[in-house]
């Protein structure tokens, strides 16, 4: 399949109209982010702060709030949802960088390294329960079910990605099934749930949860990607970073299919940790070069990126849909 | 204030009348159990079920059981909602043993030192989503606000009781805050959401949390005096874990807080880790029982557990409300 994604203006596609779009909404949901996350325990509100007010670019909140203007929604009860969805998303990221042992994150220190892997725990949790408390607030069982279950797909996709940590042969399916789950999931979730404060029917939920869903997916492609591009200073992310963890992403999985007995065999030593130097992920970057692993990691970022777009096809046009199509085009165009 | 608990049976008291009396409803929720914690990725389950199947008294789900058969309840709701309890239950006991890098628990090693740290966060966090995965099955909005909330207070009792980790002058009150949180919250609120399914006034809710609020504080005084008992090999704890970890307990503060110049120059040792050796704990038991220390803990879970039990002063006469009042006192003559 040939992705096409037309660019019509005569500019990068970017996030801005969406971030304008939202602007308003998007200051009620940081005042229910500010005034959520305080407890009468104070390391709670300043761990939490660090990575809530670091710099994040707040994607599955601004999904929701976007969702809710492509559907003329005119209340207030996403703001509180939206600030729901962050607490999911900063828990999860607390979590995951315990797991991975991480030490830095959008270009800063973690909250694991600052103040240690236990409080890190701890405050994820208490932000998981803050953001059930908010849902309950809201009323909707609908959308408490929507999220409660994205909740647990995204600890099943974590446990899952767990077990197939540093396996060469993790294959594509399972790792679309990984990403589905630990990203994917969320974003769907995000999009979907406007819907149902809307009040839309079934069909219009789930359009805006495979919107979502393909985004995230596609959103999570370039993000592999991007760390075998070797000038990338994006996303607070380092080039490399990946490779040096030894985790298995498409460029990998791509590169190792289509390589040489000899190349299988450092690509295997790779990911088991065995080679991390500077100069293996040198000769990593013109495995994937040379098997053209990045460029069709962003090819299969591109068609999931058109299934995002052609998802909300049906919608009515306007600044919302146009904001939402130039969003989809701005994640895939990331790399280039 | 002199607490006076009356047996009027020719045995020491006992748990058996409540799990008798619950029996039939534990192998629902235990059915409940199984079924929710599997998954297609196989180290859930199995993780899961190690901690599970462990040998866990199952005392949160017996609570709401006993509770709901004290209100006369004739339906099945509440078997989902015990399940969800536990499963919250459990979900903190996982994210606990990495907090404290602990690597026995019931006498058994822990999940963290099984699997490692990592998969005793996530399928902690898998384990929490499915709690309110169950819960919003049930659909009672009352039931997710009371148990949101109660997980909340949970993790933020958590992380006080972290920042206030090896402080030997934390005090009493600040101690009775951090297991008022960590530990009486869920009891409470495994009891108050049988008055909720079984639709009681306003006022059953109330005496029913203030049953399983105060049991579950008396149940966490004796656990912390069991540890300076030094026989005890009760609750698979062995006697001085909570001494060679620099746990301030009560036991803790009012040795501390009775004792001369130089006990508190030991205590403060002790606690900041600088003590931790046989001899130390010896000589802790000495400090204990000369200032009775244990004695008045147990005597505070004393007090406690009367106030448990004079919550439930006002329901009818019965199996239920024996068993419920046996519990308690259990719970307070364990460590005798």
């Amino acid at each position: 399949m040939t992705a096409t994604i037309h660019r019509l203006a005569d500019r990068p596609p970017s996030l801005e109209p969406m971030i304008e779009l939202v602007a308003g909404d998007m200051n009620m949901v940081n005042a229910a982010i500010l005034d959520r996350m305080q407890s009468q325990i104070p390391l709670i509100p300043e761990l939490a702060g660090h990575l809530i007010a670091g710099g994040g670019k707040r994607m599955r909140p601004m999904l929701t709030l976007a969702s809710a203007r492509l559907l003329g929604y005119m209340g207030t009860r996403h703001h509180r949802l939206a600030a729901a969805v962050e607490f999911i998303h900063t828990a999860t990221l607390l979590h995951d960088d315990v797991v991975d042992g991480s030490d830095l994150r959008r270009g800063k220190r973690t909250a694991n390294l600052i103040w240690g892997n236990p409080a890190s725990v701890l405050v994820g949790d208490f932000l998981f329960s803050r953001s059930f408390e908010l849902m309950v607030e809201d009323g909707s069982l609908k959308v408490l079910k929507i999220l409660s279950n994205a909740s647990a797909v995204i600890a099943e996709g974590e446990v899952n990605q767990l077990t197939a940590a540093r396996r060469i042969d993790l294959g594509e399916d399972r790792y679309l099934e990984i990403i589905n789950a630990k990203t994917a999931a969320l974003f769907a979730a995000a999009c979907r749930i406007a819907a149902v404060v809307a009040e839309r029917p079934e069909e219009e939920e789930v359009a805006l949860d495979a919107y979502g869903r393909n985004l995230g997916i596609a959103f999570q492609l370039v993000d592999d990607a991007i760390d075998y591009v070797s000038d990338a200073g994006t996303m607070g992310k380092d080039a490399g970073d990946d490779f040096r963890e030894g985790k298995v992403t498409l460029p990998v999985i791509l590169a190792y299919a289509r390589g040489s007995a000899t190349d299988r065999t450092f690509w295997k030593d790779a990911v088991e940790g065995r080679r991390d130097g500077d100069e293996d992920f040198a000769h990593a970057i013109s495995l994937v070069r040379a098997t053209r692993a990045v460029d069709d990691t962003l090819a299969r970022a591109r068609h999931y990126g058109q299934r995002a777009i052609d998802a909300i096809g049906p919608f009515a046009s306007g600044k919302a849909k146009d904001a939402m199509v130039e969003a989809v085009e701005f994640a895939v165009a990331r790399a280039y």
